[in-house]
């Protein structure tokens, strides 16, 4: 029905007769003529309709803003005095011949020039979906997609589904559940992630294998989750940890470069005892140029127990952020950051400003400054580098509530100091522990229980496991984890040990797992693999809030779908088919 | 790891040291010699180990059938005498220099060189996608979604996801219901078809959307369905039935051009309405030259009302299937076409040898040619075009069960005198009826309700529903549904025209489709899609004979999986999570 789209007129189409379809982006009665702007997907052109041509222009008074419209017309170029450079194609007009209403528009519901609530964005969000920025991360997104399956079909992988319809796979989150008809009283579980079948299609030999797919999670929502999200899930066969890291490395860069034009340059690599102890995260964001410094040696001796207890416990850690020019912070500054580390588990937080160097211990402003002798001064200030007008603000507790606390400290001061910088700042996180020990001496799974050790036999392990080093990579992208993988185990003994170590029983193991340790046994290949979080890309990429400004139709955060109102209840007659009865009704008190 | 895929070994890699990753496909003890044929997913190759290599003879000794290895070596020419031209490698041969056991395996649960079980085969499936057989269908399949993916870029078409968790839809078949946790006591349904909101991404302004997406249906299962199932989703605005039609041919054109080498020609298009009276099916297989000859005006006035009678129905049909050399049919073989007719609601059938064409009445052999006179026969040998040794079937009742019985019959007859030609054989079947009238007189849509009427206004509709025509269409290959499509309804009078039509009260509109309703009336634009059925696609292409055959992991028949045993069982905690109890247990009989 169209010839050209709207955002594609210019110069070279002048005195060319095209034919639009779209929108009535907005209508202005002006000397006597209408000036209509008509949006499509490609973007808005001004179409001009003459009082002469009465038949249009009778027509053309009907429009309102969001009419369907097809309109044919000669392009014309504007006067020098009436180009609009705030518009691609604001270098020419469209002179309309023939206008048709394809279908009219009742009044929006939605104000388009102002901010609108989440619920009415989500209930119209076909009309949400309109409004150009929203328009455009959609259609990055699908750029997106495509160029990272051209990346990966170039590259000899193959895209291979796996089932929907699933067991329950042990990511560890809430799965959705889903009764059968046909076993009644039994039910499927939603994949969290197809882990188990990529493993298993290495098994089967098929070398590479690549899916763009939903996962999901029945958890409570944040800002970045989603019940259903989409991963780029990646798994390769003969291939080192490297290898993978090298290759999905080169993915990322080339999708960047051809969407952004952003050259992502070679990303660092730093292991996870490093990210934790400078950065206090797995994830550090290296835009921000604030780091934690630890100085537990220096301050081992001092009369102070806040700052020598933990310097002489092996569990402890004592460290400090230096703010650049946060000297100038009020009390109540400092008492407002206090009580963000409390949110940590910090009991109180030191701090020291520096208001002059070459003073010395004269030249510090502090509550604990009596503490500390010239000597220990002068060491702090050497190692944190600090100048005048600078301010130490100290962590002093067990090594995970600092690690934690400055971790989170730091990035709020980014933010309060404007000390992010505007780049891309990608790069790898390795060597992370094979386990986490909990409190009750437990060991759960870093990453999850598939992850081979670096380098380790089965007893090694066994003999161990807290020290234990996974051949996993994370890849980090400004602070947010952009994916993360590991190589598998392949070894049914290992695997075996493993789940021992993470106290599955035999039972249990078999239970849940027992057809991946079958496939273990026939010949299973070395691989490895990673999983990219797609909607997080793509938020980064277009520099969205949220994930839910790149998907077409999300849900609230209490899992709901206003447009839709999913969900409903079910008839009886379905409840009796599967064979289930409902015993509990809510709805969330947010509602 | 590997240098080389086993199958891309060939001449001009002679006296080149490779390294190939891959699993034994069969090791042969021959002259003192070890030879492997060692596999991957590209082919198989033979390596050869020589006794003089100690330490590799030793470990090659090892080597039992599926071990996962690793070989260095270098590649030869064989003696021309040792060329195996039924092996794509079996120019060269690799003289092994090095190898490695990554992974041993036990004996195999499946027999390779035998049929298994389909049982057997989904619960070792990584090991039956083993088979090059089937791992070449899986890697065929992600050649297609590729190339598809590839045309509709190119098209402009934007691929966007949609929900999973979503709405009970429309299609009519079976929900999977989806407890809620937040809203307990609610359940999602998984989507029978993105249909909902593909169309709401075009009142969006999107354009042109494409997806390969999983839906889902729980209906008990036949050879060619499955709970979930991959569809090609495509819809457009601003283009008419022809325009979709047009394009997705192309698409469909340029992938078996690309994939199989087959250029499937213009398609040819035919009326619903002459599909079924010629073929007895809205999907005729046009490599079976067998068709329906309608007879009843010729047979109106015979004293026979078997004949007569449906002859003077205006709701009768008597037609004939000629079969060329049937007359050889013996008394049972008719016997068993008369009772597989019967199984259509057929309640017998009428048959004519003809032996002897010139003899004219005499040259009939038939309990029924005393009824007819020899005009009348004269009259149906021309028709049917009928020849000596041709047999003549006959069906003779309401319209619906002669053309039902006559349309199986046909495909049947086909396959037993081996008249089905060995080709491609595409069509459009178009001009649908808007409805399907039951028994009843209530109305169905033979598509689906947002399926818009040819040419015709809400009164228009209304006032004779029965004959209106929709502007629908189908592609059909070899007598399998492809895809189907229609353009789609934009107007909201002509929607609600059709839920009246339907049967479905303005509450019930309300409650399940307000929010199309709803976006209907803010300029909607035209729009029309389709959707193809992947599995069946590649099902087609590969020659398999069920989908199931060209997905990784399929269900059973009762819809479950032997690989992971799910469904399976939920335990309280996870019950009472979502409000709900089990109230009864069953598993299907057959297990």
């Amino acid at each position: 029905m169209r010839s050209h789209y709207c955002g594609q007129l210019n110069k070279s189409l002048v005195d060319q007769e095209v034919t639009l379809c779209g929108w009535v982006n907005k209508r202005r009665d002006l000397g006597g003529l209408i000036f209509i702007d008509m949006r499509d997907r490609e973007g808005v052109v001004q179409a001009v309709i003459d009082p002469d041509e009465t038949a249009i222009f009778d027509a053309a008074n009907k429009l309102r803003n969001e009419f369907c419209i097809s309109i044919t017309g000669i392009v014309r170029a504007r006067p020098d005095s009436q180009v609009n450079k705030d518009m691609a194609t604001g270098e020419v007009e469209l002179y309309v011949k023939d206008l048709t209403i394809l279908n009219a528009s009742a009044p929006l519901p939605l104000d388009f020039n102002q901010e609108n609530s989440e619920e009415a964005r989500l209930r119209y969000r076909y009309l949400d979906l309109r409004r150009p920025v929203m328009n455009q991360r959609l259609q990055f997104r699908s750029k997106v997609t495509s160029a990272v399956r051209r990346f990966l079909d170039d590259n000899a992988f193959l895209d291979i589904e796996t089932p929907i319809l699933t067991k329950a796979t042990p990511e560890g989150a809430r799965d959705y559940l889903v009764p059968s008809r046909t076993h009644k009283g039994q039910f499927f579980a939603l994949p969290q992630s197809p882990q188990l079948f990529k493993q298993l299609l290495m098994v089967a030999g098929f070398d590479r294998y690549y899916q763009i797919v939903k996962c999901f999670r029945d958890e409570d929502l944040r800002a970045d989750r989603q019940p259903e999200f989409t991963q780029i899930d990646i798994e390769t066969t003969f291939m080192s940890g490297k290898d993978v890291m090298s290759l999905t490395e080169k993915m990322v860069r080339s999708v960047f470069n051809e969407l952004l034009s952003v050259d992502l340059g070679e990303f660092p690599s730093m292991t996870y005892a490093e990210a934790m102890r400078r950065f206090g995260s797995d994830k550090p964001d290296l835009r921000n140029p604030l780091e934690l410094v630890d100085v537990a040696d220096i301050l081992k001796d001092v009369d102070f127990k806040v700052f020598s207890g933990p310097a002489n416990d092996e569990k402890g850690r004592v460290a400090v952020i230096n703010v650049p020019g946060g000297a100038s912070m009020t009390r109540k500054n400092i008492d407002g950051y206090t009580e963000f580390v409390g949110k940590y588990g910090a009991k109180g937080m030191a701090w020291i400003k520096v208001n002059d160097v070459a003073a010395g211990l004269e030249g510090l402003q502090s509550p604990i400054v009596k503490f500390l002798n010239a000597e220990v001064a002068a060491q702090i200030l050497e190692r944190t580098n600090a100048k005048d007008g600078d301010i130490l603000l100290f962590g002093s507790d067990t090594y995970n509530t600092v690690t934690d606390a400055l971790g989170a400290l730091r990035l709020k001061l980014g933010e309060d100091f404007g000390l992010v910088e505007d780049k891309w700042a990608p790069l790898w996180v390795v060597d992370f522990p094979m386990f986490e020990e909990l409190e009750s001496g437990a060991l759960t799974p870093l990453h999850h229980p598939f992850t081979a050790p670096s380098n380790m036999t089965p007893a090694e392990l066994a003999a161990n496991p807290v020290n234990a080093i996974s051949d996993a990579y994370d890849m980090v992208l400004n602070g947010c984890e952009l994916g993360g993988g590991s190589v598998r185990i392949h070894n049914q003994d290992m695997q075996a040990e493993v789940f021992k170590l993470l106290g599955i029983s035999d039972e249990e193991a078999k239970e849940k797992f027992g057809f991946l340790l079958d496939a273990l046994q026939y010949g299973a290949p070395p691989h490895a693999g990673l999983a990219f979080g797609l909607d997080r890309m793509v938020m980064l990429m277009v520099g969205a809030d949220s994930i839910r400004d790149v998907m077409a139709f999300p849900k609230t955060s209490t899992a709901a779908c206003p447009l839709t109102s999913a969900p409903g209840f079910a008839n009886e007659e379905q409840l009796a088919d599967l064979g289930i009865q409902v015993v509990a009704k809510e709805v969330p008190a947010a509602e």
